[in-house]
């Protein structure tokens, strides 16, 4: 089935302890496309500025993945962000932001993204997300990621979307911010509350938590030694699921937890290189041999 | 089979967010010997003053655990906690330690509790668990928990333990405090180069990780709403743990995997109450019931 994402597109200097990349292809919609494009056809629509190499629209290509929606600004700069990894690798700061095009992205869907049955708000102002969503009327399946900054500066349009759409993903954090609760499972049904039939909060290293009307659960992350650069984990788990449950057509409770998992697997290879280099190394045998792996290591 | 467990005894004030309780039941052996009793019979090994309250040996002793191996010294008082949780109840500030009688401990194990099987050093001076293992020598599986306080100023009788026991409990932090390391997945290999064939890395609200020679893996704790009082929760998992392989007498890598869903639940049911009042108020059926949930949960 039809998967659409919008969301950024962007270059990323990106500082670990270790190593230092300058410049790298990053932003959500792109680890979301690449991890969805193992399980099916995806549509991105987002926006870059006239610096944009096309070699970098031509390795998105060469995964079968839809740019037509990817507007190029003449005169425009593409959305910039530096960041800087602690040694433990779960903090993060940000040392420079420039959102140059994306700051004035306004979505127009083409005709064909318009008929799409899933479909991804990757992060960015709940008001625009609320715009692509009226842009989908016939979708069957919408998910949104959003983040603190939306929670703190635009409560009233992220509460309004909350209430149109089927998903919400977040991690930790921003969940306890949105819930005001420091419980991460109280603070899961809390959201659920506030409109979205299923809430997924990604805690990083330590998994994932799915609420639904009927279910809640946790899920490990898959245990990685390599851990080399985590941007882009949570949207790649974002990718992953969407792509399995649009590749399936279901969104059943059974396939949200193959998904999750599907999502889990995405974000651990993602993490073991810099940029998508990661999940550029691996095919979808290696993530089916890797789901074995983690089958097994949930089974006792 | 036999277990025995040797550790601290104590009588905790604990204040959480939302209530404080003075003088309850605790310390890592009253809480390792209280889950271990859903599986099997449980020996304690600790030393209490003459302000103990007889009604808690009563009270250990109505689940079967013997205490010949608690020691009432009179004129003694009983090591004494202050503990206060934060906010988010994963960060906890120690406001009071009063070690009292537990500071002079010096466990001579009676003749019986020397023929054990299954021993598990709770958290305790390194040089004092290495005298206990002296005098168990026909120990079939001996665990040792640790804790910061060792790793930095006893670090040459800690590495000494290492080599001799066959696995090590320990959280997160200490985990990257003994290992110099920050990934948990490396540091947890490398503390089992340092000499036991087991590695448990307790990660609080996120669960457990293994590592054995063949194998590595990851269980989420169980999602619970109900957090009360985080004090005891590793050493209930341990309890759990240790309790289900000695009832198995069984400690094969399977019967690992199995014994470490139990120490979950059992931490699960520790953290819902002050004190054992989580423990207290279940019975091995209601573990068995949340173990078939817990499987549930993690199957897709």
């Amino acid at each position: 089935m039809s998967l659409v994402v919008v969301g950024s597109v962007a270059l990323d200097s990106v500082e670990t302890p270790t190593e230092t990349r300058e410049n790298v292809l990053g932003g959500s919609a792109v680890f979301f496309t690449y991890a969805a494009s193992f399980f099916t056809g995806v549509k991105l629509v987002s926006v870059v500025g006239e610096d944009w190499p096309a070699k970098y629209t031509e390795l998105l290509n060469s995964r079968g993945i839809d740019t037509s929606g990817l507007d190029v600004v003449s005169g425009g700069k593409t959305f910039f962000w530096r960041g800087r990894y602690l040694d433990d690798m779960n903090q993060r700061e940000t040392l420079d932001v420039q959102l140059n095009v994306f700051g004035e992205f306004d979505p127009k869907l083409p005709e064909a993204h318009r008929r799409c049955k899933y479909l991804f708000l990757a992060n960015g102002p709940p008001a625009i997300q609320a715009r692509v969503l009226d842009q989908c009327p016939g979708t069957q399946l919408s998910v949104a990621d959003t983040m603190d900054l939306w929670i703190k500066s635009t409560r009233p349009e992220l509460d309004a979307l909350l209430r149109r759409v089927d998903g919400l993903l977040l991690n930790d954090g921003e969940a306890k911010l949105l819930a005001g609760e420091e419980n991460l499972v109280k603070a899961g049904h809390a959201i659920r509350r506030m409109g979205p039939r299923f809430v997924i909060i990604k805690k990083g290293e330590h998994g994932a938590m799915f609420f639904g009307e009927h279910e809640t659960y946790v899920m490990p992350a898959y245990p990685t030694e390599d851990l080399v650069d985590p941007t882009g984990a949570g949207d790649s788990f974002g990718g992953g699921m969407m792509g399995y449950l649009a590749e399936q057509n279901d969104f059943s409770p059974a396939a949200l937890k193959k998904a999750m998992a599907y999502g889990t697997l995405a974000a651990s290879f993602a993490v073991e290189g810099f940029s998508l280099d990661g999940l550029q190394r691996v095919e979808r045998a290696d993530i089916d041999r890797r789901m074995e792996q983690y089958r097994r290591m949930l089974s006792f």
